[in-house]
């Protein structure tokens, strides 16, 4: 068996947690696997190297403001945009996080008397596309890894970042360290690829907002990427959708404990080789993202290619639009509104005021007051109603609905920040998801 | 003109100073010189790395035992040496600290409106031989570095480290930023290569010891690797080794104002193009080293190899041996004297106890509390008496000689470090260097 093994942040975060972290590395490879583990930045350690080049750049600007406009609520941005360093010096800075958990990792699993050799950007060929902060990985020097597992060797791998054809280093964004791993699992055809993380598992949802949260034994490529992208941090969703291309059981499990964890795997059971019941309930989780902001651009011109303006004005600018509700046109013209992740959306809003098309009758209204609450599970294909399902019970608890949105396998709904929780935990005993696997066959 | 410039670890120390730097760069650029720039880690930075390794494996070892037998004096070592991590880790390890300091750098300049690029190992080209933790460059990439200054750029270099033809992460040993920098400007014959530091030069001696240390205005390559080797950490001896092989004017200045520091040139200041006065006085400069303990070996069978048997075992574990003395032999066998580095000393016992050469009936007696005083100039090598003066004036002061080494341009002895800077103080006056080159003249 070969298998990869990522550790996230928290379960470098300290010395001790590397030494365990050394140890169950020693325990997987003695038992006969080849391992290939890579690791995330020293919990704090990224943040620690993105403010000293923040600042840095107050100290050369003699600025003491400091982004401290969290307050919310709708209002009109008027657009400053912070300095922002030079992306590439950026990746270069804070790519040394993983390098320094990769050596202290190996040194650990050494000095347990394994063998472990630490491979950073270019020794590893990780290679991506040259756009930093945010790079996707292209290919992978297989052969330097084989040379280094032939050789008995625990391969201790920076997670997060990569090298592009220049040779500048680029990181995958946060979260790049699943990437990391789930694309080396890719291309080593490893049997597993272990998300190592502080948490047991999925949840069906945050067991902080609804402590009656159920553990998911597995979920489907798709459901998490659902989840992913809905506020279920457990997993970058690039790395989802490598695994889902190349087949890469993904098993998400805690760094404290050998239990099992989640499965992610194929809807197919039986092709990935493992005896898993899909039979699954209907909704298999529900997600809340706080950190998405609305947008609203008023009368905008009803005509052809007004719209196309906006979202490739705001796709150029690198900005991921989720939601989009076009109002209906009213005397030649109407209103569009959208979501945007939160810290996107000071410089959307710029990039939209620089555009002829928003014009002095036009308006950008911006909202950050908001959350979206989706329900996701493969099992919706195939039942109706449960979109209507879930807006009578947000209904039941006068929980006002601001946009819709629907999937094959998901329905999400933005609501007033302020009834978040309420909508999540509405939603939860709505569906029976506090009940075991077994309870909800019974129950539906 | 194209210069290179380093600074060290105190001048990037800070955000401030990093900033003060940026603009010192900003300037010497606008002046229209092409600049190359070489940063070490900021200070405490590669302490703080190499703690983290040593923590981790005391951690994983459950050693609660640190390296607190300081004490000094002459004991029989017993023989425990600590954990060691796998050198290449910890290059890996500690490189990372320069890379962080490269792009902070860059990151100002760009903020101050300037063009600059970071350059780590792989970019860069640095090519070293694979002794990790004590690498030497062997070639170096000018087509990179070229193309970077042809494009207006500010080249940023993080110092101390290279690569080894297998791509591993090489460091240069302490103080390794200095040859970064004078590699780096033999590599582009560069016309000068700045040390920028914090202090304004090269000094007669250390100031802290003797207040009325002279600032020398220039030093010859020879005496500045006297020195070097001698304890005033300026400089990294090999830098200026290479300095000296490739003629590369070196300044040493301070980091923190224009003024003009310490030029280490070539005997010939013709040559250099620099219209230097170098009618210099017979001692340029007395040097105190702390750093090195005394170890002699008794009843040593005196036949042919047996002396070749100790350095070399010493030689294949990386001690540098600095002076030996032999005593005449009795009985067939004789006593062996030699310093070495502090910080080997245990090692170096270890080392010798594994030598069946020092048998029952030899014993190792090593010495901590020992110091090395020299004093250096190349006019010594026209006078005759310099030694014999030396000698006078430590006995004036009733300062016990333990150990004599003289070379063309050098003569050293080593005392009980008690009286280390006594012995410097008496030099220092004995040899007129309390006074200015102009007195001195006038003097001799």
């Amino acid at each position: 068996m070969l298998v990869v093994q990522k550790y996230g942040g928290t379960s470098v975060g300290t010395l001790e947690r590397i030494h365990a972290c050394a140890k169950r590395c020693l325990d997987t490879s003695r038992q006969g696997h080849g391992l290939v583990v890579v690791v995330s930045a020293m919990s704090g350690e990224t943040n620690r190297l993105i403010s000293l080049s923040n600042r840095l750049i107050s100290q050369v600007h003699g600025d003491q403001t400091t982004q401290s406009d969290e307050g919310k609520g709708p209002y009109v941005v008027s657009g400053r945009v912070g300095h922002r360093p030079h992306q590439r010096e950026l990746d270069q800075l804070v790519s040394t996080g993983e390098k320094v958990s990769a050596s202290l990792l190996a040194i650990a699993i050494q000095e347990l008397g394994g063998k472990a050799i630490s491979l950073v950007g270019h020794q590893l060929g990780m290679m991506t596309d040259g756009s930093f902060t945010n790079a996707r990985i292209t290919t992978i020097d297989r052969e330097r890894l084989h040379r280094e597992l032939d050789a008995g060797h625990i391969v201790v791998c920076a997670g997060f970042q990569g090298l592009d054809r220049e040779g500048n280093i680029t990181t995958l964004g946060r979260g790049g360290s699943d990437t990391s791993a789930v694309a080396l699992a890719a291309a080593l055809q490893a049997d597993a690829c272990e998300i190592l993380t502080d948490v047991d598992g999925v949840y069906t949802t945050d067991p902080r907002i609804e402590p009656r949260a159920q553990k998911l034994p597995h979920l489907t490529y798709e459901e998490m990427i659902e989840l992913s992208s809905l506020g279920a941090k457990v997993l970058q969703i690039r790395s989802v959708e490598i695994a889902m291309k190349h087949r890469v059981p993904v098993h998400v499990r805690s760094s404290l404990h050998t239990g099992e964890g989640t499965w992610i795997v194929s809807e197919q059971p039986q092709q990935s080789g493992r005896a898993i019941n899909l039979q699954t309930p209907i909704v298999r989780g529900v997600a809340l993202d706080r950190n998405e902001a609305k947008i609203t651009v008023t009368n905008v011109a009803d005509i052809p290619g007004s719209i196309a303006t906006i979202f490739g004005k705001l796709a150029n600018d690198g900005v991921v639009v989720d939601m989009i509700i076009q109002n209906a046109s009213r005397n030649g013209s109407t209103d569009v509104t959208f979501t945007v992740p939160e810290q996107d959306l000071d410089r959307s809003i710029e990039g939209l005021q620089a555009l002829d098309l928003i014009s002095s009758t036009s308006e950008l209204i911006s909202d950050r007051a908001i959350c979206k609450i989706s329900i996701v599970g493969v099992g919706m294909r195939t039942h109706a109603g449960v979109a209507a399902k879930a807006f009578e019970l947000l209904g039941r608890d006068n929980i006002n609905i601001q946009m819709v949105s629907t999937s094959e396998i998901k329905v999400s709904v933005v609501v007033h920040e302020r009834y978040g929780e309420l909508a999540v935990r509405a939603l939860h005993e709505g569906f029976g998801l506090h009940q075991s696997a077994g309870e909800q066959q019974a129950a539906s």
